[in-house]
C-alpha cells in the first residue's frame, strides 16, 4: 500500500545526530558527535537500591496506571527540587512530569501552533527542538546568537512581525550547540519583550545544573510574574537519560492543555522511573551528586580545550561555563563540510554546524564538539585527528 | 499572559475516564469505570529480579540514551513474541517499541493526517483513540458496531466517500468498550475493503492475549500481504501498565515516518523497561504467565455476569470472550445518564456509553462495566448497587 504522509511529516528527516548514534557500534570510531551524559555519572547503585526496595515493598505503586500529571508525591518532590535555589515554580504554576523534555517541546508546539504558525528560535539551536516544532507544522523564525545570547533587535523584529510567533524557544544555559550562556541583562530583556509582545518563552534548561565555571545566572522563569514562561527541566543529565524523565513548569491554564496532550500522547510517564526519581530527590544528597558530575565534566571540558589550544590554534571556539558542548569555528574561507567529512573518514565524528541552523543550506563554518561522552584518551586522540585534517587541508 | 491554544487542542476535554481515575482516592467508591489490569496479575517478582540483575551487572545498558526504534535485541524478542502463534510481523514490516500503545495512535494520526482529514473509527470505540486522532486535527467518521464487528456496508460507504479516510481504527479483540469480537469473516472483509479503497487499517490489540472463552481469531495483520495494516500490541495488560511499553508493527516505509515522530515526541522508550521486558520474553514462560492472568479475568468476568443475571435481569449485556469490559444496555426508554449519576451517588462508578461515541450528544442507553479492576467482593457489591438503582428508578 502507498501511504500518503501528512504535510507536516512528509519532509521531516531523521535527526542527523540520532543517525550518527546508530553508527556508534563501530568501536574504532571516536565520537564528539553525541550528547550522551558520561556513564560514570549515573547514580546506578542508588537507582538499583531504590528500585529494588520499591518493587519488593510496593510493586503496584510502580507498575499500575497513574495520573497523567505525574504521581502527586513525585510532583511535590520535583517542585521542591526546582525551587531549591530560586523560585522556578510559582503559586499559579503547575508541574507536569514528562517522558523526557523532548515531550515538552512537542506539547508546546502541539498546544500553541496551528499548521503554518511561526515559532521563534535561537539560531543555531537544538535540532531536536526544530524537529518537534516542525512536526506540528510550525515554521521557524531564527534569531541570531551572540556571545551573550540572542540578538535582541532581531528578536524584537520577529516578535513585532505581522505573523507574531506562537512562542520563543531558547536554551539560556550552556546552549546546545554553541555552549553559550545568556547574560542576566539579556534574560531580563528577553522576558520584557515577551511580556510586551505577548509571546510566551519556552525556556529549555537541560544543562543548567552542569555549571563548571562562573556564577549561576537566574533563570528567565524565576523572573516570571506574568505566567509568560514555560520552563523545561530534565533529569537526563543529572540522573540518567534512559529513564526518560523531565518536568515542565508553567501557568496552570496552559498546563491544562499540556495534560490533555499528555493523555493523548503516552497517557502518563513511566511510574517506576518517577518513584525512583522521587527517592533520589528526597533521600539522597542530590547537590553532592551534581557536584561529582560537574567535576567529571569540568575535567573533560578542560582537557578538550587544552588539546584544542595546543593542537588546533587556528580553530576558534567558545569556552563553555557548563553543559556538554564546545562550538568550533574554522578559519575564514575554510570548507567546513569537507573538514567534518575528512574527520569522519579518519574515524572522528563531529556534527556540522549547519545541522543546527534553521536554514541548513546556508553557509556555515562551525561544528559542534561534545566533551561529555568521549573518554579522556579519546578526547586527546580526537583532537589529534582534527589537527591532522586541518594540516592536510592547509588550514 | 493569555495563551492562544491551537485549534486542534482548544476544544479537547480531559478524558472522562482519567478524570474518574483521579477520584479513585475515595476508598469507599467502587469502580467499574477504570480499565486497570488486576494488580495481582503483575509479575512483580520477576520484574524485580531482572531489574536488579540488570542494574547491578550492566547499568549503562539500562540508563543511557538509546535508538528511537527500540533496543535492537528487544525488538527481536518482541518480533518473536508477536509471531509466536501467527505471522504478525512480516519481512517488510518494522517493529517499533513505544511508550504505551496510545503513542502508536498518536503517531498514526500525526503521520497520516493533515488538520481536517477524516479518520474512520468503530463507533463506539476507545475514547483515548478518539482524543489522539482529534488532537492531530482529524475529524472522526463513526462506523456502527454490530455483535460481530463493524457494519460492513457503513464501512464501505465511509471508505467510498469523497473525503476518503486516512485510516480505519478498530479493536478486533474484546473491543473497548463493547467487549465484542470481530468475526473472522468480517476481518477478511475489512481487510479486503482496506486494500480495495487504499485505506490503511490501524488494528489496536491491547487485549488479544486476554481470551477467557472461545477460540482465537486470526488478527487482520496476519492476513496482510499488501502492507495495509498497522498493528498495535501492548505489554500493559500482560506485564504491567506503569512501565508504558507497547509495540507497533507496520510496513517499513510507514515506520520511517513513525520513527521520526518518535524522535520528535520522546526520543526513545524507557530503556530499563525495554530490557526488563526482553528478559521477561526470553527467560520466562510468558504463555504460562498469560494463562494465569486469564484465570483471574475469567473468574472475575464470570462473577460479574452471574451477578448481573441474578440481580439485574433487565440489563442486556455482551458476554465478552476476553478483555476487561462488559457493555450493558438499559431497557428501552430508560434514562442512562440518570442511572449512571445515581450509581455514582451511591458510590459505584460506571462510564456512560456516550463517552465512547463519536457524537457524545447522541442518545445512548448503554454503559461500560470493567471487571478487571474491582475485587470479587466489590463486583458483588457494585452489581447490588446497580440493582438498587434500577429498582428505585422503576426500571
Amino acid at each position: 500500500m502507498e501511504f500518503k504522509i501528512s504535510d507536516k511529516m512528509r519532509n521531516m528527516k531523521p535527526s542527523i545526530i540520532r543517525e550518527i548514534l546508530k553508527q556508534m557500534s563501530d568501536p574504532t570510531l571516536i565520537s564528539f558527535a553525541g550528547g550522551n551524559p558520561a556513564a560514570d555519572s549515573f547514580p546506578a547503585e542508588d537507582i538499583a537500591r531504590f528500585s529494588d526496595e520499591l518493587l519488593r515493598q510496593d510493586p503496584v505503586a510502580a507498575l499500575q496506571y497513574s495520573v497523567s500529571e505525574g504521581v502527586p508525591s513525585v510532583r511535590e518532590a520535583v517542585r521542591a527540587f526546582a525551587n531549591r535555589r530560586e523560585r522556578v515554580a510559582k503559586e499559579n504554576d503547575g508541574v507536569l512530569i514528562t517522558s523526557g523534555s523532548q515531550q515538552i517541546l512537542d506539547f508546546a508546539a502541539k498546544c500553541l501552533c496551528n499548521e503554518g504558525d511561526v515559532v521563534a528560535v535561537e539560531n543555531p539551536a537544538f535540532l531536536g527542538a526544530f524537529n518537534a516544532f516542525r512536526s506540528s507544522g510550525a515554521r521557524l523564525a531564527g534569531v541570531p546568537m551572540e556571545d551573550d545570547g540572542v540578538n535582541l533587535a532581531a528578536l524584537e523584529a520577529v516578535f513585532a512581525a505581522p505573523e507574531k510567533p506562537r512562542f520563543f524557544y531558547c536554551i539560556p544555559n550552556f546552549q546546545n550547540p554553541t555552549g553559550k550562556t545568556m547574560s542576566l541583562a539579556k534574560r531580563r530583556a528577553v522576558y520584557a519583550l515577551a511580556v510586551r509582545y505577548g509571546v510566551p518563552v519556552l525556556e529549555d534548561d537541560p544543562y543548567g545544573e552542569l555549571r563548571i565555571a562562573g556564577e549561576p545566572v537566574p533563570s528567565i522563569k524565576s523572573m516570571d510574574t506574568e505566567g509568560a514562561v514555560i520552563y523545561a527541566g530534565s533529569f537526563s543529565k543529572i540522573l540518567c537519560p534512559g529513564m526518560r524523565l523531565a518536568y515542565c513548569v508553567c501557568d496552570k491554564k496552559l498546563m491544562a492543555a499540556f495534560v490533555v496532550a499528555k493523555q493523548c500522547s503516552d497517557v502518563h510517564t513511566n511510574v517506576w522511573a518517577q518513584r525512583v526519581c522521587e527517592a533520589m530527590l528526597t533521600r539522597t544528597d542530590m547537590d553532592a551528586h551534581i557536584r561529582e558530575i560537574r567535576k567529571i565534566y569540568a575535567a573533560k571540558a578542560a582537557l578538550m580545550m587544552e588539546q584544542l589550544d595546543e593542537k588546533c590554534p587556528q580553530v576558534r571556539y567558545t569556552r563553555p561555563e557548563g553543559g556538554m558542548f564546545i562550538w568550533g569555528t574554522l578559519p575564514e574561507g575554510a570548507d567546513m563540510p569537507a573538514f567534518v567529512r575528512e574527520c569522519l573518514a579518519r574515524k572522528l565524528a563531529l556534527v556540522p554546524g549547519n545541522a543546527f541552523m534553521v536554514d541548513e543550506e546556508a553557509p556555515c563554518g562551525s561544528f559542534r564538539m561534545n566533551f561529555s561522552t568521549p573518554t579522556p584518551e579519546n578526547i586527546v586522540k580526537g583532537v589529534s585527528v582534527m589537527a591532522g585534517v586541518l594540516a592536510a587541508q592547509g588550514l
